[in-house]
């Protein structure tokens, strides 16, 4: 069993009550408290030293990627961070200190985003730091981002370059809040949600959640150079492509809307984020899975990534 | 260092914004999100496997203590939970039946309470399960119960009887949610916590929060049939007065009325909670710590609960 099946199976009979809109299964929960304007945003994530950072990394950068992830999730939703709760699990032998950069890192972050931070717990973890934290955002009433609204069709987008992240940048990624809101602000987005599994994943994800298939365009996918050093550097490994597809945490923004919006789209974007490279990459089609297309031919992708080909 | 020296520094500069009305260091924070009449409440805390509980605890209990921990916060404050979101960390050898049966326990008590469980994270922590769960309440505007409104003066209550948790009751409290809100509807409750650390330690949170000392009478402070079990058990461990002095995880409600208010609110009391004790322990004085009288005298307490002889 897989993290997701687990998950499906955890899922499948929550508590609920007359607050939710959106459960469990999309990147944050959608509730709804009776402010006109405003729904809530709610979502928890942990990071876990050897599984998402290592004993050496920075500590700052560990606090940090423990509120970014966070963050990314809201973004994923078009929505706004407003507070974070922390609980840290700490081995009997942690240094003051370090717990206090990992906090400074979490803090610097926050301040970033206009994010209050409103509890701090600790706890005991004997073997291993993990940090924990629970965000709660708004969103504009009806704004919200589902992964469950693309159609048959729709034109695919990702930000940023995808692949290699694990050499650095899941450490100082950038949660694309501005970008995420200026989009639904500006376009009917029809489905998005960011990028923790790699494209191959979380596009499944979104695909499943609104019941059709896509067709990726294997030179449009945007490479980071990352990935291409690894490549260069390994010829045995994983090939670029490979490992966008695949390797996960790139944080970056996967979403869809309407074929006719995609060239308005593109144009807008580049005068609003020069910086920030907006890519499409396929289209939604009928049916169900990804399938990638080049010059000779069609392979279909499972859900990890792998291609099998066709 | 201990943990709320750690904390203490941790929380000390905090990322703050306009929602905040009650930071780090109350039982819950307190954010204002525009709502005409209520205040929202945010609480994380988790779990561990040998800290909290043990590898062979009952995985339903194990989650229905995780949530109760949080909903007997939201209770300490006199608010409403509204929803959960969780993380479990796990080892690679879990049981997926283990996990659900986690997912049971901590939904069974979320129904009862009208929480929506609105988001499950599954990590992986290679030695030992933890579980984190993160809540969003509301309370009535004004209504929250903070630590820090003591006067001196003031009569203080428990509710329950104190001691021997570890013996079974820290797995299946009840978090006094409606026993909270009813006082603070019928009395002004100056101050309040949920007793998590043992007696001396929270009553001394709830001292400092608040610029007072307490004179606590001995033979008021209510012991429960666990403490004294043990203790006729093992004449060489805790008395049963040290337990509830020290021990933590009874998960009651402390806190503090004007001396005035004191009897008309046992006789309310018992008439609308008749199956739960409310005992009068003593009254808030000016200046600093606890003192613990009997006949022969007074006697000075340490923060740990340790009985000092003055």
């Amino acid at each position: 069993m897989n993290e997701f099946e687990l998950i499906a199976r955890l899922t499948k009979a929550l508590a609920a009550n007359q607050t939710v809109v959106t459960g469990a299964g999309d990147d944050c929960a959608v509730l709804d408290f009776g402010l006109p304007d405003k729904l809530f945003l709610f979502k928890t994530d942990a990071v876990v030293e050897g599984v998402h950072f290592e004993k050496d990394t920075p500590p700052e950068k560990i606090g940090r990627k423990a509120l970014a992830r966070c963050l990314s999730d809201i973004a994923a939703m078009a929505g706004t961070p407003a507070a974070a709760v922390v609980t840290i699990g700490l081995p009997e032998d942690f240094k003051p200190e370090t717990v206090e950069t990992i906090y400074d890192g979490l803090n610097a972050l926050a301040k970033k985003h206009g994010v209050a931070v409103v509890g701090g717990e600790t706890t005991s973890n004997p073997e291993r730091i993990f940090i924990s934290v629970a965000l709660l955002g708004t969103v504009r009433r009806g704004k919200q981002a589902l992964r469950s609204g693309a159609k048959a069709g729709d034109a695919i987008f990702v930000t940023g370059e995808l692949g290699g992240s694990s050499a650095g940048r899941h450490l100082d990624f950038e949660p694309r809040l501005a970008e995420a809101r200026w989009l639904t602000e500006h376009f009917p987005v029809h489905a998005m949600i960011d990028l923790s599994d790699g494209l191959a994943g979380d596009l499944g994800h979104l695909l499943k959640a609104s019941g059709v298939g896509a067709e990726l365009l294997k030179t449009a996918v945007p490479l980071s150079r990352a990935a291409k050093e690894n490549a260069r550097k390994n010829p045995f490994g994983k090939m670029p492509l490979v490992a966008a597809l695949s390797e996960g945490e790139d944080f970056e923004l996967l979403f869809t809307v309407a074929a006719g919006d995609a060239v308005k789209l593109l144009d807008a974007w580049k005068k609003h984020f020069p910086k920030l490279k907006l890519s499409c990459i396929g289209k939604s089609v009928a049916g169900k899975g990804i399938t990638l297309r080049d010059k000779s031919g069609a392979q279909k992708l499972n859900t990890h990534g792998y291609v099998h080909f066709a």
